[in-house]
């Protein structure tokens, strides 16, 4: 059985990243990552008339350079898992349009990147495929216009409020000997502690975090020092520290290796209130800043932990509170393995 | 190699059906499959205020009545691969909030029921999971509001308009030794030969069918007639036609074993012009009808292809064709296997 405990897969075979690619727009240049992505944008409309266009080409993009990145053609990849914040997740149904690769829908809304992992690293584990490419965008401007206000209103945001990142981060994974390798992956439980407030993405998914740790932790049986990095998606400020003080509560101590994308995407300095949020906002430091230290060997042992906010504006029109979902991935430096 | 050809997933530990359930709504129950479906609804509301829920609540149901159906309680199920139509697949999630399952959420349109088949045979396959349920759900209502006009406009229907059926299909997975099996999946990608009619779904949808039977044909070197039943998901009549027009074109006779969900499920004196559409649609029907018809050996060797059309309303306003995908999944009876 390639599973250990009650919801992790085991990659007995370790799929190996060998290839990953991200871009991410001007505010997001500007910010702290600014040295490690592989493309900042000039102009976050990528010549497109419509952000949400714009947001299909930014992830078509990524997940060319990423295929490159590994010396491939779209044409040698076999199966493409994508999935993104839009309705019917148009910007990778029409990425996976003009790229012409067998497609993987996925919807996990930020948590996307983990899915997207654990699934190409079962599909590379199981024999199934050889090259497969996993990615996931968000563009702040389709994400705003489609979840809260038009642009041009100029809404005040709530101190509880995240910046939805334009970014996209895309791996390819392949059984291959050498480079970062995926071991492990836990697959999340929808989990609602009934808040409702839709400018609290943070306060929403740290509990979902929460869980799908305590989980890992328990399946694995292993303390949070097993890794030198534990790295959540965009539970920003207020998220992550609610998911600390809950770990607190239980005993278990996150300390200096435990970071969040959210929190450290944008400087102080960016009016972003909470910090970052939006699946690129994971998805693109985890295939620059995260992977350049996995393979300088400066990090041997990281845990990924994307988390979702599975809501969407109809569902809180009619009174529902957000349900999310958490995925954690384990990637290794190849001496690690 | 667990693959066979450019995209067909080979299943060589042949993950087995042990649990289905289907239920429709009171049109689809007056259908031609009433007589196959496990539960037909009086009330499509299930008692909730708005379509949405319901079809929240039909999906969980469904689910879990399959699980019932394996003997099995949810807490047995390892992981939950669902989607649906709507916006962020809300039915999926908050179903999978309610089950607490370990959830992988997918999107595919109304390829969902395969794309689901497909990716939980390969985590039984890979033995990553014990029991894995998949399924979908569509609801009429729910679907009508998001996609086109409000119920209460009565809109006038075109001549090549499908009615998205109120229905649900779950399937249970696991390595038994008897039963249905689910030996191959041949992963489509995205078609789009500039159709931008969204009222003309079929004829949007029979391209992505076309290239995916033909990409599975080729993988295995086999004839249509290697099938006792050649089953798409919801071309409806128009669609449908088109195919086997395609088929024919390069020589393939799609023949009496070939049939469409779409435009089987309702009675020609339901309205419903060029038949049904939503990922229910084959979801039901392959959830009872065909399983029925596989454990009782009339028939033994089916192959299930979902087609989705993956646009969006804004899409479609921002002057966008549709892009369309195909999914086929291989199902034998166990004397077959």
């Amino acid at each position: 059985m390639n599973r250990i405990g009650k919801s992790t897969l085991v990659f007995n075979n370790k799929p190996r990243v060998i290839g990953n690619y991200s871009i991410v727009g001007p505010k997001e240049g500007r910010g702290n990552f600014a040295q490690y992505f592989d493309k900042i944008l000039d102009d976050d409309t990528l010549g497109e008339n419509t952000y949400e266009k714009a947001e299909c080409r930014l992830l078509e993009q990524t997940v060319k350079n990423a295929i490159g990145n590994a010396k491939l053609h779209p044409n040698d990849i076999d199966f493409m898992i994508v999935g993104d914040l839009m309705n019917q997740i148009t910007s990778s149904s029409f990425s996976a349009r003009s790229l012409q690769i067998p497609y993987l829908g996925v919807f996990g809304a930020c948590s996307t990147m983990a899915e997207s992992l654990a699934l190409g690293a079962v599909l590379v584990d199981g024999g199934f495929a050889n090259n497969v490419v996993c990615g996931t965008v968000s563009h702040f401007s389709s994400a705003e216009i489609q979840f809260r206000y038009p642009l041009e209103l100029g809404t005040q945001r709530p101190p509880t409020s995240q910046w939805t990142t334009t970014a996209s981060g895309a791996t390819v994974l392949a059984p291959h000997k050498t480079g970062v390798a995926v071991t492990h992956a836990t697959i999340g439980k929808v989990t609602d502690w009934d808040v409702s407030d839709v400018n609290n993405m943070g306060g929403a998914m740290a509990p979902a975090a929460y869980e799908t740790l305590k989980q890992h932790l328990n399946d694995l049986s292993i303390d949070p020092d097993y890794y030198d990095l534990i790295l959540t998606g965009d539970l920003g400020k207020l998220g992550s520290e609610v998911l600390m003080d809950l770990m607190e509560h239980d005993g278990i101590h996150l300390g200096v290796n435990y970071s969040d994308c959210g929190q450290m995407m944008f400087k102080n300095t960016q009016k972003t209130f909470m910090g970052a949020s939006g699946c690129g906002c994971g998805a693109s430091i985890l295939n620059s800043y995260v992977m350049q230290r996995l393979k300088n060997k400066s990090l041997k042992n990281v845990l990924f932990m994307a988390t979702g906010a599975l809501l969407s504006p109809l569902t809180c029109q009619q009174g529902e509170s957000i349900p999310c979902v958490a995925h954690a991935v384990v990637l290794k430096g190849e001496d690690y393995v």
